[in-house]
């Protein structure tokens, strides 16, 4: 089962302390284990064997340069593919076990296929070093993950458009300052994070076309004087573009940085909807009811739900927010080229894209096993004045009042329901009459939350023909986006 | 002169304590300036204020609309586009005088209009709200700002070209972990920071298709009953898109995170390379020498000058980090739809902006001024071995030796290089025979730091040739960046 | 009025662009304004003139001492002295305007001291270096800061005793997961942030006696040759420790980190309080009324406040957040011993501690305007079942049943009561023996909120009898707090 | 071996996609796995197990307080008790599997209890809930990694005592800016550390007081109705102090996050050492040769020594600046009393604490197999006019000239010395006569670097009389230190 974390890629391990004086306790307690303790600190296997596929697939590519480009011979060629074809399906089937000694993937990987293939295992290094190789299968992972993480994406903004449109009739209050101040349409609240998660997609798929730039070929730095061909390698490998400048490939984080923040909007827009979740679920607010598989409750206290699964991702953006935190700092003031601080990129970009996925894969599963108590939102309207606006301007639109007296009017309106105990909706023609003989039917109308939101009809507002517009838009606007998403199984573009 | 910055939106001002006793100080001691205190505390007049301009011309297009749609009468337009025109030309010649009671810029602008035209002023509240009017404001500034940052950018890049054509010859100690790895040529160097910078400007722009969308029309949040025209809104202040979701559109700030962590970027970048810069000027590297007017020096310390520029920069990379994450955690978890604390914003996007563009400024003059002594660059080579490994390279490409028995030769080249006490580049054939005689006069020339350089001709690499037209490809994209740049004079396109 | 806050220490200008090609526009453009640029960016009178007063003080303590030391004449001494205090007094009157050309506020006060009297003004900086000058500025000003801040957390403390004192009976339901888990005292939550503040208060008496280190006298770096007299420095200053290292001492901003990590444990406490009252004040909890001094409203949404001075607070939690992470940042990885980054050290600190005791003061006047509706509060319990734990513990420990049983007994009684409609409160002893013969009359006690509260009788609980012991304790500790405060009138001790 | 990191606490695992059309594809691709998705999110005994010691010593003690007050029979305590100790020593052994489905460790350790004893194993849950039980044990654990740390801190501080005390005669160029500014002793310079290091911990000493209270006893929020011993619980495991209120008790984390904070301050500090100790290793600099084992080198170049370790330390400064905003973000605006939200503490916690731990280590490791080249150090003085300001302080000093003649003496005897290409150093009575007649032997004598530390005796200075006086200072400091280590063997109190 389970081991607990790698917190800083190793074990701290115990302070030991001699039989001796304390003083000599700590000047010679960490005497033994010099080189290990080195090695380990220093070590990435424990986390970068991750990388372990994509580190094969960029060493089928370049074997395949190699050879195509006469700088190995044909032979050699193919008993590289052999061997790593033959490693990859045993890393496939989990049978392979890495090893601390060799430090990181790239090493172990190179160890592997010596066992398999002999000597020949080492012209794969020809023409590159480990800083364009690290560059390559980091950029190369985190392209598969962007383009599932777009797929999720899209799975959520689908379920936020299918629960629009399961409940267009129903309206609750709309807040501004966590205060009620206009009704509005559940599907106009929900598609608001359509439109979040939009952008989204729309950064990760930019920021995609910056990851899928291939750094291999530029050597440690400089390039490499072997006559090889980087559009040809990027060509098998997918790349869209070639790094222009070999010293800014093997030190450019930026990519990954970015990635970083894209989740972390993914996330502060998560933890809104999270947010206002747990509110929902609260006994007073009442607005949902999370389904038993995404709360904990008490089967004694029936009505208790912790929407653990609505806070644990409310959290995470601040988890996030720390990874981007990290990488930023890690690369700030850092001279060129590659420095061993670099190294610090990958558990905090591994750790960002997970929790990003992983947090839309679960928030779209607690939507769609959520029941919108669309009764007591709308409830939740009575009495809360949050139609007289609508009041006051109606007297200004229809009968011409100043803004100011409409105000006065309606002010006096008010005064007259909070002496009666009533509320806005319950008001008859007769009470009105009695503050302004203005105030008819129409206007007994207009303070009715459904007419109210009816009104609301400039492009972008709330009025339910509006929605429907923007509904459609939403779904023509994710067929388009699910057209154009690089992981979807038929996706053959770049 | 200057004043001292504002540090909260408001001084906090002194604690008092009365004559009585201790508790009863800190009992009563706010008691008198009770509505003072938060009235200073919700203003945000004091920085605000910067998006007068911005204001003003929203307002004069919201006005238009207002009178062309009907909703206002032809004369009421008339009056409020001649009163807003001429308020703007006070703002411009700097005659206004903010008021900390009216709040903030958009009370502000309303009591000076109103000065202006009188009861009329009120007129251009009609289907608009400060919670969408902030960000049409916000998002009018920002692009701007934007625009005239793409312009520093590109001045910065051009800078670099001039510099590496400049210096097309020079050549300098390539560096992996802060150790000589291999020559380059300086115009190499500097040709990497162009690239980052390119991968900035294209975020920047990415980044102002997002910013350039209009929320205006969006109401308080749920839209507004009267018969408004976003669309020519939009097209009257250069918007190329109008919120889809007027619940989103007055609760996004994603477009000023955005436009922050793409400073946040270029900030990473200018540390690099002022930490390069610092170094450089350094008495121990002595790669450069910057101009007095961008270091503090001492006339009797004659080479010490004070890298303060390039060193403050590098610090400024974390002001403009914090900015982005004061920005991501205001932000964090808030639901639907504006909320005050949203008002934080503006300081912090203001703060990182400003930044981000004054460094691309003085690290550009920097450059300029500073004088590259390519002579001590070339000597820092000498007696490196950094060409050693292109020595084992050659006896395998070339002689086709296995690498481990080209690196044993090599190894063997260097004791006995270390033993006589010279470098590599003074051996002579004679040196060479003694160890493999295999090495011959060839071998000799692949030793010369320059012949290094030559042969690094991979795609990307730092061979005088390549960098030639990579130098080609950089001045290319960024005559295209400058034809696409939205902030130059002649520019039209949105 | 205010004016626009000072961004990143000088305004970035504006980017004109000459009539010529777009090329030459950007090429030639920062030509004119050179050295201009780089002074402005350099300059630091923009913010730290806020240090006039205590660089001045610092100045009397060193001049007095150069006297007392022989250094420096008598004579001179005096007339330093007297120089000092004149200007000290000038500053007092707000009548000194600084000078952007002299750069920073030492050399301000060292120009205007000039103008006062004359060549001895230079006798001064005997001695002493801006590296140790500002390092004891900034040290002497955040303690100042920090005395004035611990009053305002004793003040908010003293508020906090006072409204559960004022409101002993009142019971709410206790949340976890914001869902209703038993009903506890006002008092008692609000006690929680009694203790968090207190915290608060011990970590900034930690952090003021290390703030409390004297570093002038360090020199640039180095100590100084002359014969100079630290500890009577400290002992006129009021410091409690001279620094040992004078390399430390001027590199050292440790300080100004500890302070703002305070206050970012402060703005979290604040940012929980506060958040709370914003949903209080929410409709559906409609558990707080807060004063209209402290909200936003509208007359014709009567109940309509927007809780304006608490979402600001909650917000300002990020900002100070952020100025952590800038300072963090600023300082990794810089060498010894001076670098220009830390002149970023500042803003970032007066905007953490200005903007802690702001939210402090405001706070604290937003919990003594605020009513307490406490009959919401008790209703809020009905119906929640958050007494049914209780009922399940008393069938454990009174009739000794297993507690799977009594859980199962508890379960037959919540479904019994679903069914028929009713509250838990409101069963009688008839309903309950129908479920099971153990329930008697005490256990129909302890089904009510209020009994279920009295049991918790565990040290720290939310017994009534305990939380006035609590309220003992805290008053005792408020009490001596207080009596230790440097900053409160009749303190002597440092 | 090392199995890859759990990044966001589960495996966001595959996206599929069926036959079908691709709408259908992510509309339906979740349906499965529901409640295994969720289970897995929310689970936390992927890093919890961590706390499996101290979870059982916890329960211990709680059970043997269960039995002494009588809340349980002594023979179910003594089962308790058996049941523990052997649970305890299983797990110590390694012998335990940790199950997912029992969610989290407290889970764990309850099912393998009951395994072991049976049904008495429930009755360890009276008067206990998971909300006070999680935050003891993470205490509990804390505690025990901030003793452990504090010896490091000690460790590596005895080292730079051990280097300094090595190294009394060394000099070094001292820097401000990175330019050579005064001469030091190296000494001193170390000792500069050997303070930021005693502020660190100072520090984690008032962090471990407020760590070690208990919240135990604090129940789910509101207490108990059990008559429990919390004083008796402390007592036995160590807590000095009992939490006051139990609401505070339950969704207090800052205890961890001043835990981060004091590990951000410490790696600040190692990343400013470690920046340094990266440039001294450089070819430039050459102040250092680091060991083998600390470095990874090549053959052929065989001064290329990159210092990984240095770096990789460096790097982690801002994993832990990470780590500590992320926890900040997380308590942001949480409502009292426990949310999930708070289960993310424990993974950045743990991360931090070993990364400080681990990094303590290995750089103290560094610097006891560092070569210090201190011929290399002292020859960097030649030649950088950094005794200059000496000379004309002694002019001002010894012989009366106003310091504006002075500086004009010094200036005209530097150039003299551009002209001739000497360097200070090297100049002879004869030279120092042309310029001045002042200029005597004694003048001579203070251009000498070591005569320029030897003068520099004030309090803190670099004269090695006063370096020698504080590493006494430092010596005794630390012994003090060492004496009241908690974690040290014979301490014994708390």
């Amino acid at each position: 089962m389970a081991k607990p974390e790698k917190g800083a890629g190793s074990d701290p391990g115990k302070v030991s302390s001699g039989p001796g004086s304390a003083r000599k306790a700590w000047a010679g307690e960490h005497d033994a284990p010099v080189d290990a303790m080195a090695e380990q600190f220093t070590a990435s296997i424990g986390f970068d064997q991750r990388l372990a596929d994509v580190d094969i697939r960029g060493s089928l590519a370049h074997a395949e340069m190699l050879g195509h480009c006469g700088i190995i011979s044909q032979e050699d060629a193919a008993s590289l593919r052999r061997g790593l074809e033959n490693l990859r399906a045993a890393v496939a089937r989990g049978e392979i076990e890495w090893d601390l000694s060799a430090e990181d993937i790239h090493m172990n990987v190179e160890r592997k296929l010596y066992e398999r293939i002999g000597e020949v295992a080492g012209r794969l290094h020809t023409a590159r070093s480990r800083n364009d190789q690290v560059a390559t299968d980091t950029r190369l992972w985190l392209r598969d993950q962007i383009d599932a993480t777009l797929m999720e994406i899209c799975a959520l903004q689908q379920t936020l458009i299918q629960l629009a449109e399961e409940h267009l009739d129903a309206i609750l209050p709309g807040y501004t300052h966590t205060q009620h101040a206009q009704p509005v349409l559940l599907a106009h609240h929900l598609l608001a994070y359509f439109w979040m998660l939009d952008r989204d997609r729309e950064r990760l798929m930019e920021c995609r076309t910056r990851v899928n730039t291939l750094p291999l070929g530029s050597g440690a730095l400089a390039g490499t004087p072997h006559p090889i061909d980087r559009h040809f390698v990027a060509e098998r490998l997918g790349f869209n573009r070639v790094a222009e400048n070999s010293m800014d490939a093997v030190s450019d984080r930026d990519f990954a940085i970015e990635a970083v923040f894209g989740a972390s909007m993914v996330m502060t827009h998560l933890s809104r909807l999270c947010g206002e979740l747990v509110l929902w679920q609260s006994r007073e607010f009442s607005f949902i009811m999370m389904d038993d598989s995404m709360t904990t409750g008490s089967s004694i206290m029936p009505q208790k739900k912790n929407p653990d699964v609505a806070e644990l991702t409310r959290g995470k953006a601040g988890r996030v927010y720390g990874d981007l935190m990290a990488l930023l700092t890690v690369m700030k003031a850092l001279p060129l080229t590659y420095n061993s601080d670099m190294q610090e990129d990958k558990e905090r970009l591994f750790d960002a894209v997970d929790t990003e996925r992983v947090c839309l894969r679960v928030v779209n599963q607690l939507l769609r096993t959520t029941r919108f108590r669309t009764e007591k939102m709308e409830n939740a309207i009575r009495g809360d004045f949050s139609t007289a606006t609508d009041l006051a301007d109606w007297l200004t639109a229809r009968c011409g009042l100043p803004f100011r007296e409409a105000h006065g009017v309606v002010r006096d309106l008010v005064r007259l329901v909070e002496q009666t105990g009533k509320t806005l909706e319950e008001l008859r023609s007769e009470d009105l009459q009695t503050v302004s003989l203005l105030l008819d039917d129409d206007a007994l109308h207009r303070i009715q939350p459904r007419a109210s939101v009816a009104a609301r009809v400039s492009f972008g507002g709330t009025a339910p023909d509006l929605v429907t517009g923007q509904l459609d838009l939403a779904k023509e606007r994710l067929e388009q986006s699910w057209q154009s998403l690089p992981g979807r199984p038929e996706y053959s573009g770049r």
